[in-house]
């Protein structure tokens, strides 16, 4: 790691892409070094975290304009990655994405520092923003797409609003992950939920469905 | 306020309930005259209640186990009361109970003290318990009976397990109230999120339905 940092002070723009890899590996891994020790995110300068990774400050400047930016990508990069979309059908790909949702929240209670990491990144208005634009955001519009193939396809209803039909399908594996860390999240959850919620909470053949 | 609370000093055990009430409220608003003057939960110490609320710390300790309990009695006393429900369908019961939901979110958003107090309570994990223990958990548990009546009336499938049909209903609506600060609350979005998880996602005459 201080190696890596080292040779990055002689890095010019024109290096290309390895070198350059390699410092900001180093540069998050220090940040995950000092939230494993336990430093408070409100501890974490980037004066600290550039001694910890042994690089100058304006290498990290270079890279991240503030503290948060850089946090929120370590957060991302210690979270499950993004899911593969199969593809083979808006189901699928919900499936897809609910996985991914409960395969973090798992992670979120085997992993103390991931839990701390999230407490802490709410306690912070300016890092949970940075973290909304730069993760759930995203995420969120890949729903909206998903679920409007859905519509094209016919596999989605489209008499109602699509924010509130991707509520419908999240909600309730959001509502497990982080708001009940009790719940179970099994194998399978992610399947029930979705074929669940499309094929209605009526009984099958009921009198009044 | 200060009267009851020093009328309460002399109270005696057979005195009944309404001076016991009164010193109750006194007690109660005292802490949220300290929570809108801006203290923390962390500087509300029951002495600092006695004081402001005009009464004993005994009097307080007769009521209360701790500060803890007592701030979870305040935020409940805060927050919308429990829904009457209709009991003409489960339907009915269930979009009365998303609507005590939609009107906390609406509250917290206005009510900068109520915001304060969620965020409050959420750092300091023994308030966090006891708040799940003496509001939602009970919630949850009216929750699984409205779903079990309609399950016995046919209203619901009953092949899915309760514990994933409640969060299905109620997951939608907390998404967007506790983890959606920006998303719209409009009237009839119980309704909607009601009659859209009954009847099912899928189109109503889709090809693969």
């Amino acid at each position: 790691m201080n190696l890596a940092g080292r040779e990055a002070a002689s890095e010019g723009p024109a290096r290309g892409r390895p070198r350059s890899e390699a410092v900001e590996r180093a540069i998050v891994e220090g940040v995950m070094k000092l939230l494993e020790d336990g430093v408070p995110l409100a501890e974490l300068s980037i004066e600290r975290i550039a001694r910890t990774a042994g690089v100058g400050k304006a290498t990290i400047y270079r890279r991240w304009p503030g503290k948060e930016e850089l946090f929120v990508d370590v957060v991302r990069q210690a979270e499950p990655a993004d899911p593969a979309l199969p593809g083979t059908s808006m189901r699928d790909d919900l499936v897809a994405v609910l996985e991914q949702l409960r395969e973090r929240g798992l992670m979120s209670r085997s992993s103390v520092l991931l839990h701390n990491v999230f407490a802490q990144m709410k306690s912070s208005p300016k890092v949970w923003k940075a973290y909304h634009t730069s993760v759930v955001d995203p995420r969120r519009r890949l729903q909206y797409e998903i679920l409007r193939r859905g519509q094209a396809t016919g596999e989605l209803r489209s008499d109602v609003d699509i924010d509130v039909l991707s509520d419908c399908f999240v909600g309730p594996m959001l509502l497990r992950t982080v708001m009940r860390p009790d719940a179970e999240l099994p194998e399978g959850l992610s399947e029930q939920i979705v074929d669940t919620l499309l094929s209605g909470l009526r009984p099958v053949s009921s009198p009044s469905a």
